[in-house]
């Protein structure tokens, strides 16, 4: 790609590590890498969609979407603060979400965005295709990785607009405590200035193993956009639908940058989800499954004698890398591949401070995780 | 909407006209506005995707998109010289592919990009979104508004980077002669410098009424970006199936794009693409009814004495305004939807040469149409 053809900064940006492990796999391989379920979706959703197709066609819906839909998804979603049809818009997948919560909260060239280390590289990818200035926030690995209040309040400057969080996280699995939550939103609160906007990306919301019950930020702090999605708790992620929750202005702001990137979600998808929403039990449906695929995986690896991060949320564990392997995720994911046949993410991937794990999903099928964590540990000591 | 918590290129962006009339409409009104088919689809591909998804889940599909279907797509949109899988990006409908081909070609601040005048609106609305500097080329009123190569040709400057076109054009439903795309492609690829870049919005492609054969740029010029979709052609307006065919390294940039922007589009509805595309006259499959029904709109339009451009392509007609509401095309739209209940669209909205026309969409039932045009005659008399 010469230069002179294309934006200069989509052309600095890095390539997807996931994706670049992921298209080495071959078909024999254990796949531990990308974050997909590997459940099948409940098809009489697809059935009453089709259904509403033949009878009605497939026009357009709004630019935000079906006004049922989104209140529906207000209820289960909006917290305190954003309980209408007006506070969401629905998205191509969360990742649209994510894009039009920072380009349409921050201002290149005047305001900065606030990113989670270890975290989804989207974040921050997406503010250099935006020109928009980004700093992490550091989450500690003695500290389990989860993220703090204390940590995040000490990195804000004035310039400070936007902070993205996720909990359940990527790829940690690490859940943001609620008395954590609490302090951030009073923290935030008591801030002198214009409102720091929080975008929580709660796209693994349903799936948590912790003690405490979830909380969002949603419900305690009014600057919150939260993203949310069906990819994971139905597995659903080729239906490509997401949801961005917020204020009316903040909602109607990102549904107008929506309108001009992609004029509107799929009217297909929307009656899916339609109908998911309808029953709002269905977004649980596959959690004891995944309650199962945990236990199995933290017996696993204790069998093995893996050092692991016991997630707490999500479906990923993170592995400790030791021995000649402990300095170079990169290098140790693709001997893994190569030598034992089992794909997983370089921890380099999602910041610096995992460069000395590897990300393994546990949502493949049940004996790829038991033997891909043998194989793993086989691995380790050689 | 305060300025200071949103993108300030986003909040001067004026909004969608085109959408304002169509939410005023009444319950009675006879729409003759928003583009959308009044067909209903074909519902065989539907029930085969969803039995695809009842056998294998609804998993990602590649960034850009099902390798068989971006096949398929380059052999019908394709031209001479994009004839593989890699030539081509499956977006979220067109505006996805318009979007990612202004991000991707032009570079704010340097390069500037053309823009028809008339056209869609979408066009200058997204280089103003990524503050890119764009200028019309105008076509004249007097030749039906016919894209001329000599116009196009005439207006570049150094610092042009990319052209957009339609053909056939929203809101005049005019096809771009074949000697005049075989001169635009002479002059542009006989241009010293870097290549000029040209985007070829052919969403009606399928939908031509003249008597030449419909000739594409991307069969005659190699620097051709062509923007397709099954909207129009299959009544799938709601699908958001688009299509982005380019050079092998363009569409390679642009998919980098899309990935940052919404992930990939939805399996689902790729999967309903390529049981259309498997079978290419389905395309094709409603042609017959827009020819019938161009034929009663001219009747029509004829019997009332409306003064209109008779369109070559698309499913749109010009009609003149003339007498008190002469000028101002925004007042007369909504006087028009006020006392005669019929929704059009203000020719201002696309631009400064339409401002004598309303837009009048004969894609609506054929009552629908036939006495839309009535009233439109009485109330041209008031």
């Amino acid at each position: 790609m010469s230069p002179a053809i294309a934006n200069s900064r989509l052309l600095k940006i890095a390539p997807s590590g996931i994706r670049a492990i992921h298209d080495r796999r071959r078909a024999t391989s254990l796949d531990l890498g990308i974050g997909e379920p590997s459940l099948k979706p409940d098809i009489a959703p697809f059935e009453a969609a089709v259904e509403w197709v033949r009878e009605h066609g497939c026009p357009y819906t709004s630019y935000a979407g079906l006004p049922e839909l989104r209140e529906l998804v207000a209820d289960v979603y909006g917290g305190k603060f954003c309980r209408a049809a007006d506070n969401v818009c629905v998205t191509n997948g969360s990742q649209e979400a994510i894009f039009l919560a920072i380009k349409t909260l921050a201002e290149p060239g005047r305001d900065e965005v606030l990113v989670p280390n270890p975290g989804y590289p989207i974040y921050h990818k997406v503010c250099e295709l935006e020109g928009i200035a980004w700093r992490s926030v550091d989450f500690a690995a003695a500290d389990a990785f989860t993220p703090r209040a204390d940590a995040i309040l000490a990195a804000l400057q004035p310039q400070t607009r936007l902070i993205v969080l996720a909990s359940p996280a990527n790829p940690t699995g690490a859940v943001m405590p609620p008395s954590e939550v609490v302090a951030l939103a009073r923290g935030l609160s008591a801030r002198p200035g214009p409102p720091v906007y929080v975008l929580v990306d709660e796209v693994y919301r349903e799936l948590t193993y912790t003690d405490e019950p979830f909380t969002s930020l949603a419900d305690e702090y009014p600057y919150t956009v939260t993203v949310a999605s069906l990819s994971k708790s139905c597995a659903l992620t080729g239906l490509r639908v997401g949801f961005f929750i917020g204020s009316t202005e903040v909602t109607a702001a990102a549904g107008r940058m929506h309108s001009l990137v992609l004029m509107s979600a799929s009217q297909f998808a929307q009656r899916v989800a339609l109908e998911i929403f309808r029953d709002p039990i269905r977004l649980r449906a596959h959690v004891p499954w995944y309650i199962d695929q945990r236990r199995t995986m933290l017996d696993s690896a204790r069998q093995h004698r893996l050092d692991i991060l016991e997630p707490g949320g999500a479906f990923y564990v993170l592995v400790r890398l030791c021995g000649r392997h402990a300095g170079d995720s990169t290098a140790a994911a693709y001997e893994l591949l190569d030598t034992h046949d089992v794909v997983t993410v370089p921890g380099a991937v999602f910041a610096s401070n995992t460069e000395g794990y590897l990300r393994v999903t546990w949502a493949a099928r049940r004996e790829a995780v038991t033997e891909g964590l043998a194989r793993i540990a086989q691995f380790l000591r050689t």
